[in-house]
């Protein structure tokens, strides 16, 4: 049967390379970075290695790459800390943040009464720059937490400008990358954002591995405690296969960033070219038909299908060999609402069918054919 | 060069049937076990029974087993969600515990103004049961955390004895089990703990994996935020490959347990019959020259060498090839006392040298000969 993944941005497949890298590391370098013998040593050598070589994309110090679980943890230790420690009183975030942001500080707010306040949204939830400087018109001590791509439309956010907004505000920036490192050159020397959160498997690397950057002398502490592993960031022991692997992907993504992200970029046009073509009643949801403000892996799109046949649209396409997303799947209970589709769409859109495909260089033009294809026979 | 690595209760090398599942899980079961199609669907499928086969090791129920990232986290889960959900007011622990235990219960005490308590040690750091059920005489919230080996010196807890008498009083009873989950049979049916710790690697599993046993009904909640993995008991995109590398290794564990118990217990022995036979002034710190009250699989051995040369044997050591600790490993800093050490130790033992040899399956009489062989040159 054809398989076709179009769910990139809940996961990648792994580079034969990482697999491989990962391999040889799990069979030769076992020992216990912690340890002072040359097995410990040695394991060490690889995780600061993989540390200096990943702060190296992002031009900051390798001291500012706190190696974690995964984005979520990387979102929680910033976000934790930054209440606990730094003195945040208030939070501004918006509706459209990965849960993995909403719901820590939902969450910090029952722990430590803090103010949150969302920010308004424009039309397809593009955020609304004029109203976060009103926000920051606060002598609380502030945080911005605000994504740089949206993992559900793919809407941009220029971080550079919103960075310089908050620091002319005296604010703390803090963003979600997630589905942007490895996609984007970040350049952290010139946009003076304060954390950002990865996550390996979202660029062809391993599950479980993933950092957060952490500009020198913020302040931020631990939010789990033991070994003095990551100078005292984050206790437990280094998971130095998982960490080799994140630098073995994301070293092969910016080498090919150029090149892969023509390829994913053209195959994007395309497949919005061939769902126009479908039908003239296809919308799009967000910003993700407009490739100036929307990341090139990401298509969100309403299909005019009445929502007694839209209901087995899942299904259907799932027997087909199709992978993709009705809305986040970094989340189990997928069959609830999108909790971004809810924000940004209204009640007759919401009742269609909505669909996130999202591409990785390992997608061809001719899956694109094939989804149509399948597509044709629902619209 | 001869390579010796007796360091296997800081982690331990990696058994090739992990490696091999480990890969093939990579290359085959990509998904993201959130996701509702196919591939997600088995990604969930592979972490559900790699539940379930945990849970069948401890008799308990798979829904009690929550997986994390390693034993650190579990320790912090448990304790930090007992203060925060389960208004525990008093946490009575030992001086020997494993810092993922000790630094957590500190910061709890920074943060929420917990009472702590040390339980009282008796000779060689075994914990004073009566001091203990002396400590439980309260009307305070209480849990109660110690470990069931200790990692540096290899001391068994009674964990039945003080499960009942937790119990007894009304007390939440905790135990990181990390060093003794695989190398014993822990029926948490009869044994009436409520939270228990482990980690995959230190059963020749992969690093930056491990899981919390949560006794049903608890009450326990989440650490990290955002996405409703692990039935809302830790956000984060699961690590199928590890999760399912830990269930393997867990496995051949306890397949093999008898005869890697009885081939391991064999080693020590000898081991420390050669050590006698070097010097009447050796010395063994905490029980682990007794079979019946430490592990058989931690020797640690106080030298009869002065300062000035003992300060040189651990580098000695390492030229050699051999791999083996100082104290514990699981932390860095490790050319600080060990805290264990210091607690049972008095000041002229303190200044010798101890060392910890720690074994697995893949150890030798031969490799012990070596070593002994070495030792020789410095007494």
């Amino acid at each position: 049967m054809t398989q076709v993944y179009f769910d990139n941005a809940a996961t990648t497949p792994m580079r034969d390379e990482v697999i491989e890298k990962m391999t040889e590391v799990m069979r030769q370098y076992y020992g216990n970075a912690s340890s002072t013998h040359g097995l410990g040593r040695s394991a060490k050598s690889l995780i600061e290695t993989s540390r200096k070589t990943i702060a190296s994309f992002f031009n900051v110090h390798a001291s500012e790459i706190v190696f974690t679980a995964g984005g979520t943890e990387a979102d929680n230790l910033v976000l934790r800390s930054a209440v606990r420690d730094l003195g945040v009183t208030t939070i501004i975030t918006s509706k459209l943040e990965h849960h993995a942001v909403l719901h820590t500080v939902e969450q910090l707010q029952k722990e430590y009464n803090i103010s949150v306040k969302y920010v308004k949204l424009l039309k397809h939830g593009v955020v609304d720059l004029q109203d976060l400087e009103g926000l920051l018109q606060t002598s609380d001590q502030t945080l911005v937490s605000l994504m740089h791509i949206n993992n559900e439309i793919g809407n941009t956010l220029d971080l550079q400008k919103v960075a310089v907004l908050c620091k002319a505000h005296q604010a703390l920036f803090h963003s979600d990358t997630v589905q942007s490192v490895s996609h984007y050159q970040l350049n952290l020397q010139s946009i003076p954002v304060d954390f950002i959160a990865a996550s390996a498997h979202k660029f062809h690397g391993p599950k479980g591995v993933g950092f957060a950057f952490i500009r020198k002398g913020s302040g931020i502490k631990a939010s789990i405690f033991g070994g003095e592993q990551e100078r005292g960031y984050r206790a437990g022991t280094e998971a130095i296969h998982n960490i080799v692997g994140m630098e073995t992907a994301l070293k092969l993504s910016y080498e090919n960033l150029e090149a892969e992200r023509k390829q994913i970029s053209e195959l994007k046009a395309y497949f919005i070219e061939q769902l126009k073509n479908l039908s003239p009643d296809i919308t799009f949801n967000g910003n993700c038909e407009n490739a100036e403000n929307s990341t090139y892996t990401v298509i969100n799109v309403c299909l005019p299908i009445a929502p007694e046949k839209g209901g087995m649209l899942h299904f259907q396409l799932d027997l087909k060999g199709i992978a993709c997303s009705k809305g986040s799947a970094c989340q189990s209970g997928s069959n609830q609402n999108s909790h971004v589709l809810s924000e940004i769409l209204t009640a007759d859109y919401l009742m269609k069918p909505s669909v996130r495909f999202s591409f990785s260089r390992f997608n061809t033009q001719a899956e694109v054919d094939y989804v149509i294809s399948v597509l044709k026979d629902f619209i």
